[in-house]
């Protein structure tokens, strides 16, 4: 039987399978309306957008794993603005040769982790391109004076991870080089995977958050002390825009980055170090806040949390190894920033 | 001297350009946080995605107009649900090899829209791509009971346009085909052609609306009776959805629907007709309420608003002419849904 695509359907069909994953109040209107924030919070925008090509590629990503990972960068987006994600909306472009079944899976992925943070499409718009693109805007809420910024952090601040670096980038290569795994057993392959294709917003810090809000809790203090951003573009460039924003330094304790340990069976000690400071899409979160709040989302978050380093004056990120192993290392956004300077016709 | 490409500046480059059509104390981090709606009001938002070579070519629209038509289809999709805007974000993909310039006067484009309305560019994605796409959401604030829905026309309700029909279409075949323009005096082609290329979304209707709401106006109904979507895919269209959202039928008028004069000097009457109905672009709004508020909107908005028919039971929607000139004619929805439909390789 031949494969049903979305020109067979038309824009009517393509609507009909879009609108299922959208609740039924608030579709099909010129606009959205949905609730506002509770009072007193602020309205918390992002927007990113996936090229097909660029961001992912149908030799390592399904349908549905697109959609979740355009889903899960927004909100972890609202989760190093310390917002609680209220909706998002999805443009999606794309030509009319592409199986239905594929955007179906696409929109199944994306309910698949929205359903997790209890959270709608509320709009979107789907149009024919040469290639395809999903952009997504989601919104949340936060205090104001609770948002996390990258522009706060602090001389003398620890900074912390969430959790573990590298993984994202491991579980591409095994997809990419499937006979890499002969040094893995299918637990540790399956986490570097799932690392991959299903990376989790680390929304969870939000209840931990609430903790440190709580006028009642012990470590309450008068400003809200946390600055911070997640890891998407790598955790050397998490690091060093924030000390950009904050216009300070930091010095990075080469030894307290978490790693996975599955890294060190798959590559060399240089490739590992690549992919944990620059790998990037482990969407974890980096944050600068004073130590004692910091051992306490490290206790409270578990495996791959940790103190990674201290806040200084001037404006220069150094990479320290006390053990003697590596040489210090002066770290650069300059890695973060080449998707215009590379060869664009190469991945189109 | 060789013209800078985006490849040559970089993402870095490219951001500092974008930047400055933002306020600076929101962009910079991982999302926006702007204020919520005023006490009582909903969150509306609503997202358009433009692609080149299927919503815009640059035989006919500079980056400057692609900018304003951008802005101006997400502001009308605000009007259109009677919401007042509070800001849009901006995803941009695009090749390597498109001039700065054209960048540039795409985001002035934006801005010179934005500025008519107070609204600004809160937060955005840039990436590269094989082809330009502009992906715009935009938000806006509305009492929730105030909200135009296109699912709440009543029998008997009159059906209004806030403006002319057909003009953006003639535009257009005037930038297409320069040698039509000799039955045109300059003023009666600039006028068509500013349709085409800077729209106006018809925001300024809130203010009457604000009169109707208002609890001393002599014209408060008690429940808000006002339904509606915009014309941006055609008047025959709009007519057509907001029927099918009611679940009603109607009849329109075929002689009070307003047409720019300089239309009939261009082309045929049977051309002229098609531009009318099925044109699109013209964002302007179609509305079904009672008769003395349609009548009090026209009044106060001026050259081209007009009652053109009524809302009946049923489900057809048709086109009369008292006149006896044409016959009645069903109107169908099929016109304005073909986008996947149609050869998609043709314009890409």
């Amino acid at each position: 039987m031949k494969e049903s695509l979305i020109k067979d359907i038309g824009e009517q069909g393509l609507l009909k399978i879009v609108q299922r994953f959208c609740p039924q109040d608030i579709i099909g209107d010129d606009g959205a309306v949905i609730p506002a924030p509770n009072s007193g919070k602020s309205l918390v925008v992002t927007t990113d957008i996936l090229v097909d090509g660029v961001h992912f590629s149908d030799r390592t990503t399904s349908g549905e794993d697109v959609g979740w990972r355009c889903v899960a960068a927004n909100l972890s987006d609202l989760a190093a603005m310390g917002a609680s994600p209220l909706g998002i909306t999805v443009g999606l472009s794309l030509p009319g040769d592409i199986p239905v079944y594929w955007v179906n899976s696409l929109y199944q992925g994306m309910s698949q982790c929205l359903e997790q943070y209890n959270t709608p499409i509320v709009g979107g718009d789907i149009c024919r391109s040469s290639i395809i693109t999903v952009s997504i805007t989601a919104f949340g809420e936060v205090f104001p004076h609770h948002a996390i910024r990258r522009s706060t952090a602090k001389v003398g601040d620890a900074i912390m991870v969430t959790g573990f670096h590298g993984a994202s980038r491991a579980g591409l290569e095994l997809l990419l080089n499937p006979e890499l795994d002969k040094c893995l057993d299918a637990a540790e392959k399956l986490a570097l995977i799932q690392a991959h294709q299903r990376p989790k917003p680390r929304l969870d810090i939000l209840p931990l958050l609430s903790k440190i809000q709580n006028p009642n809790s012990k470590i309450q203090t008068p400003n809200f002390p946390i600055s911070g951003m997640d890891s998407s573009d790598g955790l050397a460039d998490a690091i060093a825009q924030i000390c950009r924003g904050s216009q300070v330094g930091a010095i990075i304790e080469r030894s307290q980055i978490p790693i996975p340990p599955a890294l060190n069976w798959l590559v060399s000690p240089s490739s590992v170090w690549d992919w944990v400071l620059y790998g990037g899409e482990d969407f974890e979160l980096v944050l600068s806040l004073p130590h004692e709040l910091a051992e306490f989302l490290v206790q409270e978050l578990g495996a791959g949390a940790a103190i990674i380093g201290t806040i200084t004056p001037g404006d220069e990120v150094w990479l320290r190894d006390s053990s003697g192993v590596y040489s210090d290392e002066l770290l650069t956004m300059t890695r973060g920033f080449q998707h215009f300077s590379s060869d664009i016709a190469r991945d189109n």
